[in-house]
């Protein structure tokens, strides 16, 4: 006799929250691990401090039960079965890896939540449709190793398992001998690990939300971007002797396309964002007028349509001030990564769990890439941001509140057993089926 | 019976010319001390190839019946009689320490000149009236040792001797230990050597004369300078979560004063000069909205009237970005040199043999700092400028026209005579009186 779907508005499962204490202290337990002076984290991947942090996340998992995967790439897949094991898991997950001065939260967040969702199904006795997992993807961060979201950019494809493998670290040590090393080269297929959905809880790592007085951030998208270097060919020579009719300074050309990026950014509001984040400026002398100037410019926004027009209006930019200026100004897109748009019925999930839990929310786009704008490509995807403190992460003082975190945590809870499907709660039965 | 001083009208005098020749062929000879792959000269401070070079030019001058003076600082000063020992000699001179890639003239061109007016004056058997000299003066460039324009400097008490001996090298070691490791720590107190009247021969540094097709360019002065270093404090945040209205980009905002910095000089023409040649963001990264942004500030005119009101102009404009913006903005003046007028007979004297020689000429006001700031300070002075190629100094690549060269040193040569007066000219009292 097929058991009946119950509906996730039943009001025992309306009323089910994690602990958020729980989730709190296996934040600062993982932390530990790498711990910095200044309060941040330094887990930079497939380093020693990686392995244990990733050894202590499978203990936990493993003391809730849960079947763990290890593919080629490091990726750890922690799985909860549900009641059908034929239906393609519904998956949560994010990254245990830090920069170098990196935060306690950062990637973190997501995969502890996870974890607390798991803990929270596990002490109520929920049963699954579908089952459950929670996964680490291995070197988000690129820190150590590019390219960056390396686990989940081999998982769906975005380049190949062998380029991931070669890559070498400054002291020359490859991803694949580390992954070795550490005892974390799987052999699952990467990509062969189905997904029927996929959440990701993160801080937001921008201030939007703090800005705002919002506690939940529905991710309907990850921002495209277009990075480019751009190089301006001036003439050095003596700032003294060289009357300014006569100059042709590098820098006082670059500034005009400097402020044009800031420019062209907020003539596509509300996601448009452009920003010159490195500049080089040759030879770098008090009174030298200088000869070159190379600056990056990075510029994104939220379709790749509005994003294609900003692309147009930068190079048109260059070819009048190179016309204006006579000087030679070159302009070169070293980096594009399109627009993604989260898929619909998991951003309703998220909207319509944030908005029964009655959370204060907001549709924030995501201006950082995720491993989940990867693994959108192979499932249907979305995210929860919850805010942090002044926006700042990628920084050992990055900080979140324990509340805010525990909504995100609820929010995922139930937008994951929408999608999983909650078959029994507490129940003779479902006593049963945990013990099989 | 007192020798009557000849009018420099004289005929004979009028005709007297240097040898281009042996004037280049000089240049060339001492630029191979420390000669570059590509042509230019590393001949920094106080180093033994500063002594071969020395070395070099007082054997040139021992042969020309120079006597030789060392001052404390090393300033050297080869002495060609007068019939009057009793007047302050007119002295030429300049440096020949070079840049670490620096080229075959700046400096050195202006000792040689020198030499080049006593080779003339020995080869015709002139007698002058005042005693003629050539100097060069010690660490003109502060490539190695800081400040610059060291010999001169403490010459003319702009610092002290003791201050200059302990300046260090990157490597530790001093001034007063170099000096004496060469050999030319002198006897004489700096600034105790008497000088009448002074006149420098240079390369122009710039592209004024080359760009109006003239042969010499009048120096009446040197431009006054202020340096500033500025500093914009914003918020460092990631690029892409934090929305434009929400930044603090420190280096949109420096954008706007680098700007400000050429548009007051094209306010202050024709001699301001504004340029922004050295910048440091923070942390200088792609996508990372930057925190901080360190840029240097030099601003240059004629008086110091005019440069004052520079001064005032870019103090408002800071004071204005910051209210707009509500971001610090710090300004520091680091260094503030004042105009150097020249005395208007040196000038009016290197004016008329300029004529008298039938060269195309202009005043060109210098913008780069030399000696003869420092030795006017102590006596009337006055500067020749010569073109050199596209205005390039301070690289190997430096050059210069032969026949421009003869025509400043023929210049140098007869406002000297000017200024020191001719007795005789290869008659028997001059012979006699040669060898003395």
């Amino acid at each position: 006799m097929p058991r009946q779907r119950p509906n996730h508005e039943d009001s025992t499962m309306n009323d089910l929250r994690i602990d958020g204490d729980r989730l709190w202290q296996s934040l600062m337990d993982l932390a530990r691990i790498g711990a910095t002076e200044k309060g941040g984290v330094k887990r930079l991947a497939l380093t020693d401090l990686d392995r244990e942090g990733r050894d202590l996340v499978i203990s936990w998992a493993k003391a809730e039960g849960l079947a763990v995967t290890v593919d080629r790439i490091g990726n750890v897949f922690m799985r909860r079965a549900g009641r059908r094991p034929d239906l393609a898991p519904v998956v949560t997950g994010s990254h245990i890896d830090t920069q170098p001065t990196g935060g306690k939260f950062d990637g973190n967040y997501g995969v502890l939540a996870g974890l607390e969702v798991v803990r929270t199904l596990n002490r109520h006795g929920v049963v699954t449709e579908a089952p459950i997992e929670v996964a680490f993807w291995t070197n988000e961060e690129g820190s150590r190793f590019v390219p960056v979201m390396m686990g989940s950019g081999v998982f769906c494809g975005a380049f190949s398992l062998e380029t991931a493998y070669a890559a070498r670290d400054v002291d020359g040590r490859s991803v694949e001998e580390e992954l070795a090393r550490i005892g974390y080269r799987g052999d699952e297929v990467p990509g062969a690990h189905p997904i029927g959905a996929y959440f990701e809880a993160h801080i937001e790592q921008g201030p939007v939300l703090e800005d705002a007085g919002l506690t939940i951030g529905v991710v309907p998208a990850v921002m495209g971007l277009s990075w480019y270097d751009c190089t301006v060919l001036g003439m050095e020579a003596h700032a003294g002797p060289t009357p300014m009719g006569l100059r042709r300074d590098a820098l006082q050309v670059a500034t005009r396309i400097m402020q044009e990026v800031v420019a062209i950014a907020e003539r596509h509001p509300p996601y448009g964002r452009g920003t010159v984040g490195m500049v080089q400026v040759f030879p770098n002398s008090r009174n030298v007028i200088p000869g070159r100037v190379k600056f990056s410019i990075d510029l994104r926004n939220v379709s790749d349509e509005l994003l294609a027009r900003m692309d147009a209006e930068i190079a048109a930019c260059v070819a009048r001030v190179r016309a204006e200026t006579g000087l030679d100004v070159a302009l070169e897109r070293v980096s594009h990564v399109p627009a993604c748009p989260f898929d619909p019925d998991c951003v309703a999930a998220v909207r319509g769990a944030t908005a029964r839990l009655g959370h204060a929310s907001m549709d924030v786009v995501s201006g950082a890439g995720h491993d989940a704008v990867y693994v959108a490509r192979r499932a249907p995807a979305a995210m929860i941001f919850v805010p942090c403190k002044d926006g700042i992460s990628h920084n050992e003082i990055e900080d979140a509140r324990p509340d805010h975190l525990a909504a995100g945590c609820n929010v995922l809870l139930h937008a994951m057993l929408e999608r999983a499907g909650v078959v029994a709660v507490a129940g003779r039965e479902a006593l049963e089926f945990m013990q099989e």
